[in-house]
């Protein structure tokens, strides 16, 4: 283990722990700054965004609110008029710096809105610019693909919702366990050279997750593709079953994640099975003893409620990733065509300085 | 074209001016239930769910309403508890039959939302239990992709938008012409056979698109996927800057769509150009001179503004994937693994009976 990215995925649990100390006592101020909005809306591209997904699905299921990812390009190319004024805006992004995030954050707080930015800088644009800052604690993060920076990212989410979820359930003592939760799978990653072999010859792959571990199977191929240079597509369960599943052949792997509990469990098990009898092969991250049965391999996941599962489920993936990336003689800590900070719209007449894109 | 599926893609015109027809003289009835809506929350999957992700940019940047796209499993698995009486619900399914719209919409209905259903067939459970039906006039649809029935269906959502817009710039006459363009494109699709040559060997495929036109590029992948027995990718083009660029190679074919005019074209060109860069072949549908220049080839697109291209944009790709299949050897009209209704979760004591999903 000698790249970067591996020494910040071990960093996790200390991490989530610091970022989890400095973010629950804002609780408050979320609530208050809150008060009387009726919506929340997400702003985020990249793995931010699937911390997004996380956390539409938490705000909804927990807090009860409505929640739904915004697409930028309505405020920064359609410049659309809305009026927000009950509308919490809630941007993420790691490094606090991605134009169109700050430029969505801007015209939110244009069009009325409250605004709330999860950045892990302090002093970036997103954060000095919001009416507050849920700042993560992540430490500085060298390697390109995120990984202690995004599961941050999900304790904020998981802050946050917390905030505004009802005063009788709150969720303070499942994310207090998680750091353990990190710790402990970080001690057993057995199963990581499996499932490395597993995924070793190049095959077309798939993850596939539902509701609130959607967002970590979006996470989990995003990671694979940047990190390992392999197509690899992010599906929820119904958009699977919803044409795609025309075209599962033996030379299939599919990655199919799940928490031990929860509503989504048995149509994981049952996905497992189907996919079994059209010949995939199944990586299985995460669910219950069935679910383990019903998968080639399955690596284990945390043992903390559907919740709170995501900031668990995502390291034994982002462990085999690191791996894999290294068994195909690949720099993890540098994926060819990628920077670390991304902006989605170059500007044209800067283009050719950006060289990292071209590596 | 000896195929249904070249058959009702034929009868696209028709199948639009009825459904025109039908629809625009309700637009009162919308505006009437709609009264005192803040927001929009659509309701789909598979393609239907493409045409709602159409709807979303359209009622945004035209309507100037807030619209989303429901996650059904917050209502069928998640069971939350929502406030929605100030929430226009709309759900298409082509059938009005897939179990879990017909269920979401229940319990929209049930949580004080006022319903709109888009379907094909106004007897369906999901047309006749919603406060108003918009019954697009399709016909009777054969081939199990759907052609007609999703163009009819971009039809209703204009037609809603169009009915919640600014009353001084309704879409109209925009509408009134799309059966012509699309009778139009069907009287020359020279470049068709050419498309078919650069897609005929298997190399990876990706199709990109955004904003109004997001949703044509994730239609094109599913129909090119589930037609043609080949995965493919729907991309944004930011999702794309954000990660899955850095598998761009040599291989890879793009398939970029684009409209004539509007605040996207010189992304996509630029998107082009970066692709070709990258040594992949791009094929290009619609957008003007310039991006033609930067494809390998491009399909022209219809002669609409960009809020109503997406209805002409799909057809030189559905012309393209009807005849890749039968150069390949497979039914049009009876791809493997689907059968024309999609139930996303089976009732696993009747999966083995569901014979057409095994086929």
């Amino acid at each position: 283990m000698s790249s970067r990215m591996a020494y910040e995925i071990r960093e996790q649990p200390e991490a989530l722990a610091r970022t989890l100390d400095a973010l629950l006592p804002l609780r408050g101020r979320v609530r208050a700054l809150a008060d009387g909005c009726d919506d929340v809306l997400l702003v985020a591209r990249g793995s931010s965004d699937n911390a997004g997904v996380y956390g539409r699905y938490l705000l909804e299921i927990h807090s009860q609110h409505a929640a739904s990812l915004a697409a930028p390009s309505l405020a920064t190319h359609y410049r659309v008029e809305r009026d927000l004024r009950r509308t919490l805006v809630v941007s993420l992004s790691q490094s606090g710096t991605t134009d169109e995030i700050v430029e969505t954050q801007a015209w939110a707080a244009a069009h009325g809105a409250r605004t709330v930015a999860i950045a892990n800088d302090g002093a970036s644009q997103l954060a000095t610019e919001a009416d507050l800052a849920l700042v993560t604690a992540a430490g500085p993060e060298l390697a390109v693909p995120a990984t202690k920076s995004y599961t941050a990212q999900l304790a904020a989410v998981a802050v946050l919702a917390d905030a505004l979820g009802p005063s009788g359930r709150s969720l303070e003592s499942e994310l207090r366990r998680t750091p353990e939760q990190l710790a402990r799978l970080l001690a057993a990653p057995d199963s990581v050279a499996a499932a490395v072999e597993l995924l070793a010859a190049p095959a077309p792959t798939l993850v596939s997750g539902r509701g609130l571990v959607y967002g970590t199977a979006l996470e989990i191929a995003l990671k694979l593709e940047e990190t390992c240079l392999q197509s690899v597509r992010g599906l929820s369960y119904a958009d699977l079953r919803h044409g795609p599943i025309a075209v599962v052949d033996p030379d299939l792997v599919a990655i199919l994640v799940s928490a031990a509990d929860g509503p989504m469990l048995s149509g994981m098990i049952t996905l497992a099975e189907d996919l079994t009898e059209r010949g995939a092969r199944i990586l299985g991250i995460g669910g219950d003893a069935t679910f383990a049965g019903a998968c080639d391999l399955r690596l284990p996941g945390p043992d903390l409620p559907e919740l709170v599962a995501p900031l668990g489920l995502i390291l034994p993936a982002q462990l085999t990733v690191e791996a894999l990336a290294r068994r195909r003689g690949l720099d993890p800590d540098a994926p060819r065509g990628l920077s670390k900070v991304t902006q989605t719209d170059l500007d044209p007449s800067t283009r050719s300085s950006d060289g990292s894109n071209d590596d």
